[in-house]
C-alpha cells in the first residue's frame, strides 16, 4: 500500500487521498509554478494510525523515510548535515479546510550542529538561531503539548532584563540564550533532551498531526460542519524556504478577490523579513499586498501573474500563501478562498457575467447557511471595531442586538414601547414569550443551543446568546455582574448572536433585507428548484417577513403562543379550571373572537398562499403557574381558592410532559377546544375571503396523531364545526395531520385514509425515535460527541438512517392510500440544507422553516435539485 | 338483507351472526329439545343500529314485525290478545359471553288488558299481576333507565304498611296496587303512560339491547377480555314459559360438571315457583339440583338426560338454564360452562382420559390467563390453624385473600393502590366491575354460586365467598358486624374462596406451586410448544420460584433494585456525588463485592439455565431524595453540605426522565459503572462455575441502545473488563442489547453487527412508539376507551400494528446480519397470551415474564403452536 506521494506524483483531483493542501501543492507543481519540493503522507495513513491504536505503523514510517531520502536527492541537501542542511515544514491538510487541527511546524531539521553550520553558511547566525528557537517553541507546543505561553514568558523576561521592547532588538547572543533556555525548560518538563535527530523530529511531528485530527476543537468543528470523522488528515512535508533571510525576503497571504466584498482585485498582506507564523500571529502589523508592488515590483508582478493563472485554472477565487526568499517567489499553498456571504454573491454574479460559471455553477458555490448573516441586523462595522467583548457564550440565534437590560418578560414588554430592550434571564420558559417577542435580543446565563431561549429565538429570528456562565444575574437586586463590572437594569448591553459575543454598552446596528445581488441570486435558485418553501409563522408580522424572504405559504402556525397574551391567558386559565364541559365552553366562547382575529391577521398577510394551522399542542399545565407564590397570586386574581388552583396544578402534573396529555390527546378529552379552534379558523377564512375576494384554502392540522381512530375522531369534531361555519361562502378547506409519533409513520397507510395532508414534525419524531428529549439530551450529548458516537446533532441535522427511514416509510405508505396526498416538513430541520436535500430526494412537496431560514431553504432546494441530476 | 332468524332457521355454527345464545337456542331446537319458540335479531342489525346513528332502521323493524307474526302463528297466541296472549322474553346475546350488557326482560307483552284476561284464563291473578309488576320494573330499568332502586322502595313501603316481611306474603290486591303505583311513578318520570302496545314494548326493548352494547361496563369488560367493539350483540325474542305458576313450576341453572372442582356430576340450583331473575338476583336462597330429584323426579330425569345429550353434542361441559312450567321442562339456554382453573384442568384430564379430547384439544380448552388463580396465594397453614372462622358461606371462587375492608367499588379501586383490599358488598352488580378487578377478594352477604359476584370472580380468578348471611353490612355507617363483632372499613378481614370460610383480622397468605393435574397439564403444553419461556427475576428467591413454575432461564435481571438496599444506597449515592472519575471509582469499588454476591445468588439459583443481566438503567436522580427535608437529612448523613447535595439533585433534574440520561447513556458518560457491573457478573459466574462445576453462559444486556456506535462503545467497555475477569476459567459469555428505542428496531441490521442477542423491551418500545409515557397516559387513556379509539391497553396487550411492525422489522434486519442471533422479549407483554402468540408467529426464541406468568406463557406458547398449524 502506497502511503506517501511526491508532489509531482499527485494532482488536484486526489483531494480525498492527499487532502486539500496536498492536492493543490501537487496541482501547482504540475502547472510548473515555483513550489518548494516535498511529499504528502496520505489520509489513509491517518486512518491506519487510528485503527492501529494510535501508532504509526512501521511500513508507513519506512515509506516516509524513503521519500525523505528522495527529497534529499532532489534538493541536494541532507537532513542533519551541518554543511548543507535540509529543513522542512510539516503541515496538516484534510479534505475540507478545517481549523482546530495542528497547523504548521516550520524549520524542522534544525539541531545544535545544523544551527552552528547554517550560521556559518548563511553568514546570518541571528536568523538561524531565531529560526531554531521558533522551531523548539512550535515543536514543544504542538508535538509535545508544552504550553506555548511559557516560552513567551521566557522571551519577555529576556527582553525585560535587556531593557528592549521588540523581538527585533534581540541579537544573535540573545537568540542563543533563548535556545538554551528553551531546551532547558523542555528537558525539565519532558525529562529528556530536545530531540537532535531530524528524522525523530519528523516522525514525531507526523504522529502529532494525526493526533490533532481528534482534538476537541477539531471534533466540535467537524460536528458544526458535517465533516465525517472517518476522513482523516494528510500531512505535507515540504522543504523550507525562508522569508526571514533579510530585506529581500518576506512572506504573505493573499486572495485573488476581496473576501469581504467580492471586489475583483488582489487583496492580502505581507511582512518583510518574516516567517509565515508572524503574519498569522498578528505580532507585527503587515503591509497590504499593493505595497509589495512598490517594495519588490518583480516579485509582485510574478505573484499577480500566478494569481491570475490559479484563479483561471481553479475557476474560483483563490486564497494563497507565498514566501519570497532573497527576491525569489515561492508558492506555499493555494485553495478556494473563504468569503463572506456578501462577497460570495458578488463573486457569483461576476463569474456568471464573465461566462466563467453557469447559473447552476454559481448556485452550487454559495453555502446556504451563509445567507443567514445577510438577513439579520449587524453591528455598525466602525462601532464594532472599537468595542471589546465582556464575555463570549453560545451563538444561539444570529444577528446583532442592542438594548436596555430587562430582567423579566413583563418589564421587557413594558419597556419595549419606549425603545429597544434586551431580555436577560437565567433561562427562559414559555411564560416569557411576550417579553421574548418584545425584546431586540435575548441573553441567558444557562442553557445550550437547543434550550428554550435558543429554539424560540431562532424561530422568531431574534438574536440570542445563550449559556453565558460569566453573567451573574441578580434579578431581585435588578443588576448583573460580569467579572467586576456591574450592569443595572435599564442600562445598555449589546450581543452578537452570530459570534456569541456579549458587550457592555450600546453598539449601533444596521438592518438587512433581500435586494440587489442577493435578490438576483435567489431568483436563480427559484428558477431551478421544484421543492416549495413555506415558513413557520405564528403572527401576521412573522408571516409578512417570511413572504418578503420568499416564503410560498405557511407550513406551521402554532396556536399556543396566542394564548399567552395578556387578554387570552385569563380565559384560557378559566377554561383549564372548568369543572365540566358547560363551564369550559363558556370560557372557550370568550377565546373564540380573539382566535378569529388572530387568524384573520394571518390569512390577510398571506393572501392566496396556503396556510397550515395546527390545533393546540402543549399540555395544559404550561398555561398555569408552578411556583407556590405565583399560584397564590393567580388564585387571588381569578377569585378561586388557592387550594382549588393548587389541586388543578397538581392534577395536571406530568412525569414526562413530552409524552403526556397534549396534542390531539387534548382534543380527545376536550373536543370543545378543537371545535372552537376549527370554528375560528373557518370563520376567519370566510371573513377574509369575503372582504378581499381572495380564494384561500385553510389547512387544519391535527397534532400528535398515532392512530387512525384518533385522527378520525378529532377530524370529525373539526369538520362538524367547520362545516357549520362555511355558510354560503363556497370556501374549501383541508384537514391533515402532523406525523411526529413513530406509530403514525408506521401506520401512515391507515392514517392517510383520514388525513388530506401529512406534515412531518421532525422535532418530536426525532425525540421519540431516539428516545431522548431535547431538553434533557444536553446532559449527555457532549459525551456522545466526545466518544464519536454521534457526529452531528440529530435535532439540527435530520438523522436520515433512523428518523429518515420512518419519513420514507410514511411517504410511501401515505401515497399508497392517497396518491395525491400533500407532504411537507415543519420541524426545525426544514431550514437545514442537508435535511432539505433529504426532503427533495424523498419527494416531499415542501419544507417549512422559520422566516429567517427561508432563503437558506430556497438555495438548499435548488442545490438538491442540481445535485440530484 | 336478512336480519331476523327463527330458531329453527339457525344452527350452532352461526355464532357470529346470531350470538352465542341465539346459535345455541337454534342448535337445541334442531336437536329436538324442548325449547320455547322464538327468533333472533342478528348482530348485523346491531352494527347497523350504530352506523345508522343509533336508530333501528325501518327495514329491520319490518322484519321483526314479520317474525313476530310468524311466532304468533307457531304458538297460536297473539300479542296483546287478552283471550290468548303471547308473552316473550328479550335477551341480549353476543358472540362471546359478556356480562355488563342488558341481560333479560321477561313477560314482555303484558299490559292492563292482557293482565286482566290472563288472570281470568290462568285462575291465578296474583301470579299474573306479580309478573306484570316485575315487567314494569324491568322495562323501566333497562329500557327507560329509571332507577331500579325506586321500585324496591315502593315495594318495601307497601310491605311495611301491611306489616309483612316477604314478597310472598303480598296478595293479588297488593300486586295490583304495586302495578298502579309503578305506572304512576313511570308517568311522573317519563311524562308518558307506560306503553300498553306490546309491539312498541318489543321495539323499544330491542333498541335498548343494542344500546347496552356500548354502556361503560360493557366497554370495560370488552377491554379486559380483548373483545372487539365491532362485533355487536344479537337479540333473542322467545315465547315465555313460567316457572312461577305454582308449586309444580320452578326455574334453575345447572352445569353438567362441577364448575369449581370439575367433578363429573350435575351441579346447580333451582327455585320453586319463581322466575329466572330470582335465582340470579340471589334474593331467595335456592335449593341444589340434587333436591330437584326428590321434588320432581320426572322433570329431573328429563333434565339429566338432556344435560348428557348436550355435553356429548358440544363435547364440553355445559351451563344450562331451564324452567319447569306446570311439570313440563323447557330449556332456555345452554353454553359451554365457565369454570375455575382447577375445574378446567380436572375436566381436561377427564376428557382426555375418556378419549373425547386429544391432548391438543385439551390444551386449547383452557384459558391461559385462568391458570393464574392456581398460583394465587393460600393461607399460611400454621396461621390458618390458629384462626377461627367468624362465619362460613359459599366457596364461590377459590384461593385465599386478606385485605382491608372496603364497602364500595370506588373505595376498593382507590385504596388498592396502597395495599390489598377486600371488597365487601351486600351483593355485587355490573357497576362494581372495576372495584372487583382491584380487590384481592370479594365477600357478599347475599346470592348463590351463580350470583353476579360468584360468576365474575371465577372469571377473573379472584377469590370470592358469596351469600354470607351472617355478615350484616352497614355501608352508610362504614362497618359490618358478624355476631357481636364489629369490623370497620379499613380493618383487615380474610376469606377462603375454596372453603367459604370468613375470618376477622389478617391471615398471612403463601404462594402455591405446580403439582398433580396442573403439572400433568403443563407437561402436555411443554411437549407441544417450541417457544421457550424465561422469567424476569431480580433476586434468587424470584428466580427459584420461577424455576418451580417452569421457567427455562432468566430473560431480564434488573440490577437497579439491588442498589436501593440499605447497605448499597450509601456507596451508590457517593458514586453519584463524585466530582471526578477517581472518586467515582472509589465508590464503585465498594459496590463491586456486593454486586458479585447478588449475581452469585442468581447464578446459583438458576444452575445451567441462561441468565440475562441488564446493566444499570434508571436515571441517577432516582437514587437521590427530592424533598428538601430528605435532602437535608441525607446531607447530614453523608457529611456533605446541603447546598452541594441540592446542586447535584438540581443538576440531575430532568424534564422527561423517561427520555433522559439513563440506560446505556449512563455507561457512555460513566463507563466505569458498566465496567464494575461487567466485572461483577463475570467474577460471580467464574466463582459459581468453580464452586459447582456448572457450565453457565452469562448474557450481559446493554439497555436503551439506539445506535450501533453506542452499542459498540459500551460493549468494548464491558468486554475489556469481562475478559480481565475470565482468568483461566474457560467461561464464555455473551453481550447483547435490549431493543426498546424505535431507532434500534429501525437500524437493527447495524446493531446486530455488535449485539449477540436482542431482547425486545416492549414496555419502553410501546411508550416511544406511541409517544406517551405509561405514568402519564392514565389521564387520557380512559377517554380513548370511552371514545372507542383504543380497544385495549397497549401496555398490557402488544400493539401488533405499530409496535409489532417494529419488532418484525428488527427480527428480519437482525437475522439478515447475524442469522443465529438469539431473540427474546422481556417486556410485560411476555406474559400476555395474545402477545405470546405474536412472539411465536414472529419467530422469537423465547418470551420472558414475571414468575407468576410463566405457566400462562407456557400454555399460551403451546396454543400458539397449535393454532399456527
Amino acid at each position: 500500500m502506497k502511503y506517501v506521494y511526491r508532489f509531482a506524483e499527485g494532482s488536484g483531483s486526489m483531494r480525498e487521498l492527499l487532502g486539500g493542501k496536498g492536492a493543490n501543492l501537487a496541482e501547482m507543481t504540475n502547472l510548473g509554478l515555483p513550489v518548494p519540493q516535498g511529499f504528502t503522507v496520505t489520509t489513509e495513513a491517518c486512518t491506519r494510525y487510528y485503527t492501529d491504536g494510535e501508532t504509526v505503523a512501521p511500513d508507513i514510517l519506512g515509506q516516509i523515510g524513503e521519500y525523505l531520502t528522495k527529497l534529499e536527492d532532489e534538493t541536494g541537501k541532507k537532513f542533519g548535515d551541518p554543511g548543507n542542511p535540509l529543513l522542512v515544514s510539516v503541515r496538516s491538510g484534510s479534505r475540507a479546510s478545517m481549523p482546530g487541527m495542528m497547523d504548521t511546524i516550520l524549520n524542522l531539521g534544525l539541531n545544535d550542529a545544523v544551527a552552528e553550520g547554517m550560521g556559518n553558511l548563511t553568514g546570518n547566525p541571528r536568523f538561524v538561531y531565531d529560526s531554531y528557537r521558533r522551531f523548539i517553541q512550535m515543536f514543544s507546543d504542538v508535538v509535545m503539548e508544552l504550553p506555548k505561553h511559557t516560552f513567551e514568558v521566557l522571551i519577555d523576561e529576556l527582553k525585560e532584563s535587556k531593557g528592549v521592547k521588540n523581538d527585533t532588538e534581540l541579537d544573535v547572543g540573545d537568540m542563543k540564550t533563548l535556545v538554551s533556555r528553551f531546551k532547558a525548560y523542555y528537558k525539565d518538563k519532558k525529562g529528556t533532551d530536545f530531540p537532535q535527530e531530524p528524522r525523530d523530529q519528523l516522525m514525531a511531528a507526523v504522529a502529532a498531526v494525526f493526533r490533532s485530527w481528534n482534538n476537541p476543537r477539531a471534533i466540535v468543528y467537524r460536528r458544526e460542519n458535517d465533516i465525517p470523522s472517518g476522513w482523516g488528515t494528510a500531512v505535507n512535508v515540504q522543504s523550507m524556504v525562508f522569508g526571514n533571510m533579510g530585506d529581500d525576503s518576506g512572506t504573505g497571504v493573499a486572495f485573488t478577490r476581496n473576501p469581504s466584498t467580492g471586489e475583483n482585485r488582489l487583496y492580502g498582506e505581507f511582512l518583510m523579513n518574516a516567517q509565515g507564523e508572524d503574519v498569522v500571529a498578528g505580532i507585527r502589523t503587515p503591509q497590504t499586498i499593493d505595497q509589495l508592488q512598490k517594495v519588490m515590483p518583480e516579485a509582485y508582478a510574478k505573484f499577480a501573474e500566478i494569481a491570475g493563472t490559479l484563479e483561471r485554472h481553479y475557476k474560483d477565487m483563490q486564497d494563497m500563501e507565498f514566501t519570497i526568499e532573497k527576491g525569489k517567489l515561492y508558492m506555499l499553498q493555494t485553495r478556494n478562498g473563504k468569503r463572506t456571504a456578501q462577497a460570495a454573491l458578488r463573486i457569483a454574479l461576476d463569474m456568471v457575467a464573465d461566462g466563467i460559471w453557469s447559473k447552476e455553477d454559481a448556485l452550487m458555490k454559495v453555502e446556504p447557511k451563509q445567507l443567514d448573516t445577510l438577513l439579520h441586523p449587524q453591528f455598525e462595522p466602525t462601532a464594532l471595531k472599537a468595542a471589546t467583548p465582556a464575555a463570549t457564550a453560545l451563538p444561539a440565534s444570529p444577528g446583532a442586538a442592542c438594548g436596555r437590560v430587562c430582567f423579566t418578560a413583563e418589564k421587557a414588554k413594558a419597556e419595549s414601547v419606549k425603545g429597544p430592550v434586551l431580555l436577560v434571564r437565567k433561562e427562559t420558559s414559555p411564560e416569557d414569550i411576550e417579553g421574548m417577542i418584545a425584546a431586540e435580543g435575548i441573553l441567558t446565563a444557562r442553557g445550550g443551543m437547543t434550550s428554550h431561549a435558543a429554539v424560540v429565538a431562532r424561530g422568531m429570528g431574534t438574536c440570542c446568546v445563550a449559556g453565558c456562565g460569566d453573567c451573574n444575574i441578580n434579578e431581585a437586586g435588578g443588576y448583573l455582574t460580569i467579572g467586576n463590572t456591574r450592569v443595572n437594569a435599564g442600562e445598555f448591553m449589546s450581543i452578537d448572536g452570530s459570534t456569541g459575543n456579549v458587550y457592555i454598552g450600546a453598539i449601533p446596528t444596521v438592518e438587512a433585507g433581500i435586494s440587489g445581488d442577493f435578490d438576483t441570486f435567489m431568483r436563480w435558485a427559484d428558477e431551478v428548484r421544484t421543492l416549495k418553501v413555506r415558513t413557520n409563522a405564528d403572527t401576521p408580522q412573522d408571516a409578512a417577513q417570511a413572504v418578503s424572504f420568499g416564503a410560498e405559504g405557511i407550513g406551521l402556525t402554532r396556536t399556543e403562543h396566542m394564548f399567552f397574551e395578556a387578554d387570552r391567558i385569563g380565559p384560557m386559565r378559566e377554561m383549564i379550571l372548568s369543572v365540566d364541559e358547560t363551564e369550559r365552553r363558556r370560557a372557550l366562547e370568550k377565546l373564540l373572537p380573539m382566535q378569529v382575529k388572530d387568524f384573520e391577521g394571518i390569512f390577510t398577510a398571506m393572501g392566496p398562499r396556503p396556510v397550515t394551522i395546527r390545533l393546540l399542542d402543549p399540555p395544559l399545565h404550561e398555561f398555569l403557574p408552578q411556583k407556590p407564590e405565583d399560584i397564590r397570586a393567580l388564585a387571588k386574581d381569578m377569585g378561586v381558592s388557592e387550594q382549588t388552583l393548587k389541586d388543578r396544578v397538581d392534577g395536571l402534573h406530568e412525569f414526562n410532559p413530552m409524552m403526556g396529555h397534549r396534542g390531539c390527546r387534548l382534543a380527545v378529552s376536550y373536543p370543545e377546544i378543537a371545535e372552537m379552534q376549527a370554528r375560528a379558523i373557518i370563520r376567519a377564512a370566510v371573513n377574509v375571503k369575503e372582504a378581499t375576494g381572495t380564494d384561500l384554502v385553510p389547512e387544519i392540522m391535527i397534532p400528535l396523531v398515532g392512530d387512525v381512530h384518533e385522527m378520525k375522531f378529532v377530524k370529525d369534531v373539526v369538520k362538524k364545526a367547520a362545516d357549520e361555519e362555511l355558510g354560503g361562502s363556497g370556501l374549501t378547506y383541508m384537514v391533515g395531520t402532523m406525523i411526529e409519533i413513530p406509530r403514525a409513520a408506521l401506520t401512515a397507510d391507515e392514517i392517510a385514509k383520514e388525513a388530506e395532508f401529512f406534515s412531518f414534525g421532525t422535532n418530536d419524531l426525532t425525540q421519540m425515535t431516539f428516545g431522548f428529549s431535547r431538553d434533557d439530551a444536553g446532559s449527555f450529548l457532549e459525551d456522545y460527541y466526545r466518544r464519536k458516537i454521534y457526529e452531528s446533532d440529530p435535532f439540527a441535522r435530520l438523522d436520515q438512517t433512523g428518523v429518515g427511514l420512518l419519513v420514507k416509510m410514511a411517504v410511501e405508505l401515505g401515497r399508497k392510500t392517497r396518491p395525491g396526498i400533500k407532504l411537507g416538513i415543519c420541524g426545525e430541520h426544514g431550514g437545514d440544507p442537508s435535511s432539505v436535500e433529504f426532503c427533495h430526494n424523498t419527494g416531499l412537496d415542501y419544507v417549512s422553516c422559520s422566516p429567517f431560514r427561508v432563503p437558506i431553504a430556497r438555495l438548499a432546494a435548488a442545490q438538491a435539485k442540481i445535485r440530484a441530476k
